[in-house]
């Protein structure tokens, strides 16, 4: 959808997003204190929840339910490979390990090289296809349960996809397509389809079981378009609907709302080198006055700042230190140089585990990729 | 497209077809004296091609320089299973098998199972794969070189086929399957994409040897759209534009130019008993006078008549025979009694040798199947 001065669509994200706005446009509910305090008798709030980070839902009450009666739900997201991995990609992806170690719920995680492809005039079938093993090392790397977690590969599982595609898009007329995604005669066929594909996983895990399962779909809140074609589709199949938790998107190192890959310089792979890592910390955009001097009088804005962003949607777990830091930041006691270092010196510590975790991931990817027949 | 009381698309064909004027607003060639007299050189011609049955074609001289410059082509041609095989499906089989016999040329079959389910409401995933299996009882029935002939199921297959169609679908936008194929707003996003998947098998033969293979497609010219978009995005994706030879419409026995299994009673299946078969030919729309009587001062018009066409058709291959029978029968020596009586023995004994060869294709299936990793 387009609002005032922003658009969230699943392929563009441009502007100062208005999430309240997402809400009430997308038709979502917010994640009141109500849900907040039902999720904590599961085990330990995620601070994404305490923090609004992860702030709007659909159908989370149902689901809950049904879990409460003792059935189990799987979860279902998934990645777009469109090049390197970024901590944009990771958040919802934690935050989907904690709904996996929480609920012990089985994850299909789908990789759309299809989608990536058909929508990227410069990447070919190869490139999508390179990226799709590539990112599956971060997504191995978080530590997902490999016994009940299977990666989707799209072209790779389209004998398994494309007969719930089909069944999707039987019913799915263009306008719909027009109305979500704001497609129009020019845009081409197969990004039109693509949508089924995106949708089949959705219902994957009731035809492998043979049951309905319900279906939790963490995911940041610019794909909810695609979920709302699913959720209107999937009762008349004979599926439940999909239940839905929204994420924020993560914030670029320039200030913006979301972390692009098509801006390197102000994005943090996971391959980055510490070197690369201080470099694009260093010129990241802050809340800090003009001058030190000024700071200490005046104080920082914190809210506005992109490295105590980085602290508080994920790196810094302790609400209390998170609070402290923005508390000094506010009264001048700490300026964005010794910021800039604090966020630099944890970043590269994550990212040396990171790229570990990740070089050992190149010999469990058989575990985790979804065999078909 | 649609002409002055005639629409002929992939789905839909009905009223008085203009074939000449087909050939005009589809942009194809007449199949002309000169091309007749190249493809007898290759072997004797189909009675198809001497009568003008099979009668338009696209770029088939640069094909047969190609081979005649010893490059192979494949051959290229499909069924979307909606239902029993009728003799009108025959037709353009035993023409191609006339091409496979005379060009030692490879073939590729396409059973769309997925385009039948996306196009026609009342039919489930299960019926369309349930009359694959059927249909290529009849195609296998034929006597197709099983070392050389290769069955592909649209859902079965997919993994093969998706890669080429995702290219296809990459290069084609909504206006032009709005252009070609009518569709609109209301059409479902898999409709839409089909196209895509029709167009693979085009290209297959080259990704499979490796190397640019010519491709020949012989179809009714009712498919011709489909292969309009094939032939339009082929050389940007590297390959070759594949060639095209059309056939007319195979009549039903109301006298209406096309048999259409949306009429069982007009219409002869290949599973029909002899008693099905003589009712049916006993209704039979023909060129006869209102009685015997007047009928034998006036005489008939074979030109009009079904049972007539069904031996020009498909059933009588000696020219200097269904001339004669269309000679007695404006003079009056042959009643319409007489000439359902003969085209009535000769289709029971066509039918029981097919379906004795049907019932063999049985253990053939596998044998003809395309394979998938």
């Amino acid at each position: 959808m387009e609002g005032g001065n922003f658009t969230v669509t699943p392929w563009e994200v441009t502007g100062e997003i208005d999430y309240d706005l997402l809400i009430e446009k997308f038709g979502t509910k917010r994640i009141d204190a109500e849900l907040l305090s039902r999720l904590a008798s599961y085990g330990p709030l995620h601070p994404m929840l305490r923090r609004g980070i992860v702030y709007s839902q659909r159908d989370m009450e149902w689901l809950l339910n049904l879990y409460d009666k003792g059935q189990q739900f799987a979860l279902y997201t998934g990645r777009g490979p469109s090049g390197h991995t970024h901590l944009g990609h990771l958040m919802p992806w934690i935050f989907t390990k904690y709904l996996q170690d929480t609920f012990h719920a089985p994850l299909y995680f789908q990789m759309t090289d299809d989608e990536k492809f058909l929508f990227k005039d410069d990447l070919s079938q190869e490139d999508t296809l390179r990226n799709t093993y590539d990112n599956a090392l971060d997504v191995i790397a978080l530590g997902f349960d490999p016994k009940i977690t299977k990666i989707i590969v799209d072209t790779k599982c389209i004998k398994t996809l494309y007969p719930l595609a089909l069944k999707v898009a039987k019913k799915v007329t263009f306008s719909t397509t027009k109305a979500v995604f704001g497609f129009d005669n020019s845009t081409n066929i197969g990004s039109i389809f693509f949508t089924s594909i995106q949708s089949a996983p959705a219902f994957l895990p009731s035809e492998l079981e043979k049951h309905n399962v319900p279906v939790l779909i963490p995911c940041g809140i610019d794909q909810d378009p695609h979920f709302r074609v699913t959720r209107d589709v999937a009762e008349s199949l004979g599926y439940y609907k999909p239940a839905l938790i929204h994420s924020k998107m993560f914030p670029g190192l320039s200030g913006s709302d979301k972390m692009s890959s098509s801006v390197p310089e102000t994005t943090i792979f996971t391959t980055d080198s510490a070197k690369q890592l201080k470099k694009k910390i260093g010129n990241a955009f802050t809340g800090g006055a003009v001058s030190a001097e000024e700071q200490r009088k005046t104080g920082g804005k914190p809210e506005v700042c992109a490295v105590f962003k980085y602290q508080f949607y994920l790196f810094e777990s302790d609400d209390a230190k998170v609070d402290s830091l923005a508390e000094r930041c506010r009264k001048g006691e700490i300026l964005c140089g010794e910021c800039k270092k604090l966020l630099s010196d944890r970043l590269i510590l994550f990212l040396e585990e990171h790229q570990r975790k990740r070089e050992e991931a190149k010999s469990k990817l058989d575990d985790f990729m979804m065999k078909v027949d």
